[in-house]
């Protein structure tokens, strides 16, 4: 019996946890679970789990969550320490950490600090901390299971492998909406017919960045981060049928790669139960229904945000903090209508220019950056 | 540095292995080789590599080979004892068992018993002897690394997993040079048609058993015996790229694949340095120049010789052993334009009804039933 928490348990990435749990009973135990401000959908869940905490972060909801959780015998905490104290717990061997945001960040490396290990889903804990994460894992028996897609398929390719014999890490990319347009065809792209992604169905921010390509390269830095690996040796390919998740190549020219059907439920599941398989809610992938995979170079040109992940990356320091924050900005801005497509990487390059590069930071610095950047973003439009 | 004894080292396997080893001499040391009768071949391999034991199977050549080893202080001994003899030297890591047929048998066990590490690229050991080496395999620190590509991928593909996570084996196959021909298509078909293989160039029986499918049954049976795995959990698809070598899908819904470069010094190079990945004479796989990968399910009306191999297997015992003898007879009519195209899993029928099944048998009677089952095959046309 695993016992989780949950950061973020009313999200995408908790919900579809919380089915994937449903259906493992005998497996797992939910310990606490986590929301922002979704306080319907976090009584729902405290009813049908019944946890032992329940952190709601508005605080002006907490004393409705307190009403309803009473008679479950869950106690109800609130704030960043809230989330920190339930990442700690004794009880926990396993948090999953799919909170959205820089928030994610404190809680996680206080989970690391206690020696849990981590279901990782939460971007910007290696995008932005990834040098600081490493450091806690130095000196913590922490493990950390990536439950994107993409890393979970490359963590499975690596399994009883040996590091040191990677080649290249292949991260696969569906192309998003835009795939084959040249620059001139997205001058007048809108928040619609971006946001229409043609395998996956995700949130809106994320959507937008699978069709600027700036969620692969942010893919790139993680994956950078989590296996240890030199950025000229993770290499993006075109994969539109998204059934093969990731590859990796090995010095002696063999590739493995992990293959399912495109659900989120999979890699959810197996970094809640690895290093255990067992049967689960995404059915098994048919190869005659889906009877063609196919490959493509990414094309850079009219996809600048990669080109500027890696460049962020291969920086290194706080560059990559900067040019997520303020790719979220953009993205924002664009969703608002108040920025173009093509502008995106534009306004990135900017911030990426204006903020001189740290290599000695803490999170202290970080949070305060991200304000900056934000507001630097926001001003140059 | 792994040393090595290479059983039937001028053959396909044989020479493809020195080859990689002539570009490994760090890592690898060639202790002994074996030919059955091609001295020259032999000769020259023994004045590149200056083993400590050659063995010339041909009891007439000894002298010949022994006159020119002489000189670079090679040991030359004859027949299945010399086989046996150098399968078992206390100074040998592993045997590549490279010899083709029946004869593989006895070194391989003798080897096993040795507890030297078996890089198998003798189809005989497992199709028929696989009951009895799963009983040597035992009573030995002993381990199998498979040489053939489809067998390889899934050692690869299973490497870090548990066993009991299995859901299906799924070897992939090339379809051959009549893929997608309906059996009135096949009628005539001669000799030269049936060894066009159109992605492996391979020897003459192995390329017929590529046409007829039966060489995917056989490696069925294999993979039965070497991953314990039922004959209902391994499948065969049909992958006309030859690209993925073959895969496993996971009780969670995941399949992890094995890719390369269609060249079997990738699967030969991979048993021999197990578990390390170094780089290799293969090259690295171009999946933008390979860019279409397809799937097609096999068609079993036209090849029914596949089934054939499943029925043998299912049943167990010495049937896996009666269908590979009578496959062989039967290849090697169909080649001398004895019988035709259509009638190879016809004769084998016939043999699988004609001897019963025995569950209790030792080397000697596998070897007497040989005979028995070449003089049926031969006498029925």
């Amino acid at each position: 019996m695993k016992r989780l928490t949950i950061l973020g348990s009313t999200g995408s990435i908790g919900t579809q946890a919380l089915d994937v749990i449903r259906n493992k009973k005998d497996e797992f135990k939910v310990v606490a679970i986590s929301a922002n401000s979704s306080v319907d959908k976090l009584i729902k869940q405290i009813e049908e789990f019944q946890p032992e905490y329940a952190v709601i972060m508005n605080k002006d909801l907490l004393q409705t969550v307190k009403d309803k959780a009473e008679k479950y015998g869950t106690k109800v905490l609130t704030g960043i320490e809230g989330l920190e104290y339930i990442s700690t717990l004794d009880n926990v061997d396993m948090v999953l950490t799919s909170v959205v945001g820089m928030i994610g960040l404190r809680p996680t490396i206080a989970a690391i600090r206690a020696g849990k290990d981590i279901a990782l889903a939460n971007k910007e804990t290696l995008v932005v901390g990834g040098r600081l994460i490493k450091e806690e894992l130095l000196k913590s028996k922490s493990r950390i299971i990536p439950v994107d897609s993409e890393h979970s398929a490359l963590f499975q390719c690596l399994n009883g492998e040996n590091k040191e014999n990677i080649n290249n890490l292949i991260l696969t990319a569906s192309g998003g909406p835009f795939r084959g347009k040249k620059k001139s065809e997205l001058d007048d792209v809108s928040p619609e017919m971006a946001l229409k992604h043609p395998r996956w169905n995700m949130g809106r921010k994320i959507s937008i960045d699978s069709a600027t390509l700036m969620n692969k390269g942010l893919e790139v830095i993680e994956a950078h981060y989590l296996f240890d690996v030199d950025y000229d040796n993770i290499k993006v390919i075109i994969h539109p049928q998204s059934i093969i998740h990731s590859m990796v190549e090995f010095k002696d020219g063999s590739i493995l790669a992990q293959l399912s059907n495109t659900d989120m439920r999979h890699p959810i599941q197996y970094a809640l139960e690895y290093p255990n398989r067992t049967e689960s809610l995404i059915g098994y992938l048919d190869l005659i229904k889906n009877n063609t995979l196919t490959f493509e170079q990414p094309d850079l040109e009219t996809f600048e945000c990669l080109e500027l992940a890696y460049k962020a990356g291969k920086t290194g320091g706080t560059m990559p903090a900067v040019c997520n924050i303020a790719n979220e900005e953009a993205v924002e801005l664009f969703l608002n209508n108040k920025i173009k497509f093509l502008d995106i990487p534009k306004v990135i390059k900017e911030a990426m220019n204006k903020f001189d590069v740290k290599y000695d930071f803490d999170l202290d610095y970080i949070f305060d950056l991200e304000e900056k950047v934000r507001e630097f973003v926001r001003t140059i439009i």
